[in-house]
């Protein structure tokens, strides 16, 4: 097992581009939008304890804590930079409830004590330990940026109580948590506070599940909360996507922290599973909502995929976890293919509106057809919402795009390993980085190393690129281009080429099948009807070897592609609903594609990734 | 209005090939086959009304009597050329129940007197007069084909005291029959025995229908039975697909019995409302189980295709009432249509298995998708049943063969026309038709008209046809061949030229975007599974312009085809999901196609008709 370090977003600072356009509407606007949204449907107010049966406060969910959670996750990231009194006065705001409402025992859950006290540590789907993990993600992260620690004083008395209840009086209902996060809270914690009962209790939790198999319910099976065998024993990603993908990170930081190669191979097994069969060329996973989980290999279908956001970023902190164990570049691959397209496509372009689901294609005639019966089946909604019922994916995006950082280096006393390319500034080991590029629009990166003569720099040749010049001598070692740092002002540049591909789906994905997607360096694109009015997406047909121009668009920050193609006229033969091939008038034209992540922004429209050739 | 007269297929003798071969099977195996399942199911016993609460008889539904009634339909359309003791005594033993139990007032269905008599003509969803309907029809059959008219005078009291219901008292609780067939039952009835009240009856709730909208239940709305405005107006085919070509057909009838050309108007649209935008290449209709119903226009999904044997089936009756109020080759290419594909896939190789619904598409992998997770997507069962819960389609394709006779010829004193091809004689009006030809498997077509000399002879030109020869002079009418009959012993041969031709849909059917259908004539192809090993169906593509080549199957008693196509070579480049087109390997190779009709008679596999191009 490798032993890279990672390289926390503390020490990096983002100087411009794509991700710093993103990260500044993170702060200026998507923060302060999920607040009010928050506000709005009293997940803060929540926490102050005040619901009654019969009173006027809706009544709080379970999860609601996690919400919130992650939305102070989110400001600490933001403020370690990003000084904000009104944000952090809020975060503090929240911590004094937690303060004040804190059973004596540690107990802290806002559902639990004000709607059903009597039933704590008692049903396994009810979220508990879930809200316990991001609180605790929240914590150090506010800790790391603040260094103020009340919040992680709070949440360790709290952690002794589920250490009692879970461990050593076993006075818990259940065995392991319904939803998985505080395994790989607890070893965050770890690594942020090294006290021995956070790493027990984690791997405590790891090495539990599967052991005495349990579903939550009628409506679910073992499998659903990766319950089903013991974690070592899962070679197949199963059940609920951002569940798994949690496990799955936790796991990679047990195998990372206790040196766990056995289960080494089996986060190896469940990556390519995931990553070579069930994963959407966005990055996307979960291809039903039935469970919001993995089906079968290469069952992909795009109009009903479920795809959520929040399981592109869990899927993009899993494989941001296994590339330090493991120098590979398909994680960073991953990782990247993530980032622009599935995890970036739950957010709206004015930073305010998010996807839960995040489908491949969206045929507005198929709503048409479930009014013209009664019920039956269940599409993606079309538009993003301002806030869910369950509004698990807007916090997440925000803490995701706050803490991006975390994907670019890592390193250890011999190499500097640059994973995802973005102008950036940073601190590694001592070493001062400087990377300059306006990658994605253009493959070209340009690095500057001080103070690191002797060591090695791996730059990851993105799995996209077929076509890479340096204009160093390196060698290519699983995915990385490997280049000695020979001088103490070292500057290297590389070209990523970037240009417009057809890409091609593994033959066993049905729903992909005679089609292909477009893709401009690891940005997906995408038709809508909105861009090419009168024709039939469906019916299109792009040219093979037809010449595809890019145009930059400020609109979409990114290039918009018009792409060679032939669709249906529009003319019918004697309007015959079947006729032999060849009667059907077709004409060339030009399809407008636009960036995935920018669907859905100028209203309802036809959408398809993956185009007729 | 034209006036052709229907010629019933008493005066049509099928004296060789494909459909002899299936009537054989009809009278030899399908028609026993049925009676058995009926046996066991309780069907026929059912009519000694012996079932009791907490008894040992299962409760009979009720629309029983209409499974056994198209049973005596079919048991009578067989008797009338091969006589059949066992068969026909079984019909009277029926007729015996139905005289024993009939209520004194006329009242007779099974349900309704057993199980909830206080509740007869209460529930517009509980098929009384839908049953009274087949019972109609198979009284009329029985008696034209044995001059025995008792059943139809048992019924002619319980129709005095429907009319006395619904017209002259009122006393039911609803106005019109919640699924039509009563309709065109008794314009049936009328013109075998022509007493007004049958025509005013059937008119009555013809008129009546959509004047005052009602839905059977929240789980419907009006138009799940056509009820959402009066039928003139209905000018989109809705609902349940089967009650709407029931009612069609009962309105041709009253279109060309009344003289109503208002309604003619109405009936032309609804046809090519189904034909050229709701229809299934095979004919089939239905494009989702939910409300067994017609949805959007090109809304035609494949793998979740309805599409009930019965419905195609009922699209043939429409259709061939149509074509003799305006002989147009369309209507009687319809019915070609269903006959060689939609309904005949409903029954399998060996004549006693049947399809509820006829997929145009399966994959097995969904299955495995939905055992991978709990409930969802509903797909077609993929092997024919022998009876069903709801066995409405078996005996309705038994009758269906039986007389498809009905829709070879029609004729009035100037013209014999000949719509479908079958080697047969007739006698039409006096005149004797001879057919020689072995259609489908060959375009060639000899008749011989005697005893017609100055009328003129219709050839249908079918619409799949592109290459017509005659050795007779022919003007084209509305897609027939008009032909002077200018002798006593008039002969003529025509060639329809039969070859493999590749189909494409209506670019809006996004079901079949990008894809063709491979027929040979009248009749769709598919590939299935079992003959293409190694094959991924969904990414096989046919190649324009290959030489498909035809050959013989006596298993199919058809020509199976070789279908020149590519497809992957199952090696995948690094086994990446996504990869730049072009790196995919892929294999020539000859697609098997087998007719469509004859698919899953070999054992579960995945099958498609629209195949990559």
């Amino acid at each position: 097992m490798d032993h890279l370090k990672k390289l926390s977003f503390h020490n990096v600072e983002i100087t411009g581009g794509f991700w710093k356009a993103r990260q500044d509407l993170n702060r200026n606007t998507t923060i302060y939008a999920v607040r009010d949204r928050f506000e709005d449907t009293w997940r803060f107010k929540a926490f102050n304890f005040g619901y009654k049966e019969g009173g006027d406060e809706p009544k709080p969910h379970f999860f609601w804590d996690s919400d919130v959670a992650k939305w102070i996750e989110s400001v600490a990231d933001i403020i370690d930079k990003h000084p904000d009194p009104v944000l952090e006065a809020k975060v503090e705001e929240i911590i004094d409830c937690v303060e004040a409402h804190q059973d004596a025992n540690g107990y802290f859950n806002i559902y639990h004590t004000v709607v059903e006290p009597e039933s704590r540590f008692k049903y396994q789907d009810h979220h508990e330990l879930y809200c316990l993990g991001h609180f605790i993600e929240a914590g150090v992260a506010y800790y790391e940026a603040t260094g103020k620690d009340r919040l992680l004083k709070l949440l360790d008395k709290y952690i002794d109580l589920v250490i009692e209840a879970f461990v050593t009086e076993k006075t818990a209902a259940f065995d392991v948590p319904g939803h998985e996060e505080i395994e790989l809270a607890l070893y965050r914690l770890y690594e942020c506070r090294p006290e021995k009962k956070y790493l027990d209790l984690a791997n405590y939790f790891i090495d539990k599940r599967g052991t005495d198999p349990a579903a939550l319910g009628d409506w679910c099976n073992s499998s659903y909360l990766q319950n089903h065998k013991p974690v070592r024993q899962q070679k197949d990603a199963m059940g609920h996507c951002v569940r798994a993908c949690y496990l799955y990170s936790g796991m990679a930081d047990e195998a990372r922290l206790n040196e766990d190669g056995e289960m080494l191979d089996t986060l190896r097994a469940l990556f390519d599973d995931i990553t070579k069969r069930k994963m959407y060329i966005t990055g996307g996973i979960g291809s039903t909502h039935i469970g919001e989980a993995f089906t079968i290999p290469y069952d992909l279908p795009n109009d009903t995929a479920y795809a959520e956001t929040c399981a592109a970023i869990s899927l993009a902190f899993f494989a941001n976890r296994m590339k330090d164990m493991e120098p590979d570049a398909k994680y960073a691959d991953a990782v990247e293919k993530t980032m622009f397209n599935g995890v970036l496509s739950g957010l709206s372009l004015d930073g305010k509106a998010f996807f839960y689901e995040n489908p491949l294609e969206i045929n507005l005639a198929d709503r048409r057809r479930l009014t013209a019966n009664t019920g039956g089946e269940r599409f993606p909604i079309t538009q993003r919402k301002e806030v869910f019922d369950c509004s698990c994916c807007p916090p997440n995006v925000t803490r995701f795009l706050a803490a991006i950082g975390d994907t670019v280096f890592s390193y250890d006393d011999d190499r500097i390993c640059l994973h995802q390319y973005m102008p950036c500034e940073a601190n590694v080991a001592g070493a001062r980085v400087t990377v300059e590029t306006e990658y994605p629009l253009d493959g070209k990166v340009k690095i500057a190393v001080c103070g690191a003569k002797g060591k090695k720099l791996y730059l990851r040749i993105p799995g996209w690129c077929s076509e890479f010049t340096c204009c160093a001598a390196y060698k290519n070692e699983r995915g990385y281009a490997v280049i000695e740092i020979d001088a103490d002002e070292f500057k290297v540049c590389a070209d990523f080429h970037i240009a417009p591909v057809l890409v091609a789906a593994d033959s066993r994905v049905r729903a992909d099948a005679c089609k292909v997607a477009v893709m401009y360096g690891p940005i997906v694109y995408c038709a809508e009807g909105v861009d090419n009015p009168g024709v039939e997406l469906a019916d299109a047909r792009v040219l093979r070897g037809g010449m595809i121009t890019a145009e930059f668009s400020p609109e979409f920050d990114c290039p918009v592609l018009s792409v060679p193609a032939t669709a249906s006229a529009g003319e019918y033969p004697g309007a015959a609903l079947y006729a032999a091939i060849g009667e059907q008038k077709r004409r060339q034209l030009a399809l407008k594609l636009i960036p995935y992540f920018a669907f859905a922004n100028r209203g309802e429209s036809d959408m398809r990734v993956w185009l007729g050739v």
